[in-house]
């Protein structure tokens, strides 16, 4: 972030309860400034980045795939072909399969992550997520 | 990479010998087990991905914007709309004028750098782009 006024924060896209309440905990080990909006489903994130207008945007959108209603390979669609698709996405999911990991790269999605199970793996892959799309350049304010 | 068998390898887009010496110089002195194949315009490039079938394809392409005849910009918006779309894109340029990085971005380059005039910086840098990019899962050969 060039602007130190701005705090970085992240669109968390996560339906569960657990796996979100996992992630806070990793990011909050990992000791980095940052703060996290979560969205539980696709109507939420459509309301948090309509309400964006004059605030920074996010430093990325941290996406999960398997939804309840609008999954994520349709966010992700959805996102890339909008005037928002210079914001990243970063898939985090469950799914290895590489259907989805090629799906989600074709159709823009700016990195892929399979979630681990185990916690300190997790918090290891967190901080690496974090630590490289918090340092990436941002674009200001999105109109 | 998950068949041990296959090397990792990134496709550079640079045309400045002095550049792309200084990032090799890099490349060695992070310790990481990496190929780099040197494209010094979209020519090149071109061959490279054409000859690719029956091979892995890259972790990643390298990319520089700012090259003579065909520049960065058009080689990312012909790779992003072509059926190599799903390799990813990691802009590394000179140029830190927001206009650039909004372009890149809204043509989906996956992640942007500038590069850093100290060798130190760019050593450190260098260091943290291979390492993340070269974890990101990938989706084995490209037909």
């Amino acid at each position: 972030m060039t602007d130190t006024q701005r705090v970085p924060w992240i669109a968390v896209v996560e339906d569960s309860d657990v796996d979100y309440l996992a992630l806070s905990r990793a990011v909050k080990r990992s000791g980095l400034s940052v703060r996290l909006n979560r969205c539980a489903d696709a109507t939420q994130l459509d309301q948090l980045l309509d309400d964006m207008h004059g605030h920074t945007a996010p430093s990325f959108v941290l996406l999960d795939l398997n939804l309840p209603g609008i999954d994520g390979r349709q966010i992700l669609r959805k996102l890339k072909t909008s005037e928002l698709k210079h914001i990243p996405v970063v898939i985090y999911s469950t799914s290895d399969d590489e259907s989805d990991i090629s799906y989600c790269y074709s159709h823009y999605a700016n990195a892929y992550h399979v979630k681990p199970f185990e916690f300190t793996e997790m918090c290891e892959l967190v901080e690496r997520i974090l630590s490289y799309w918090l340092d990436v350049p941002t674009w200001g304010s999105v109109a």
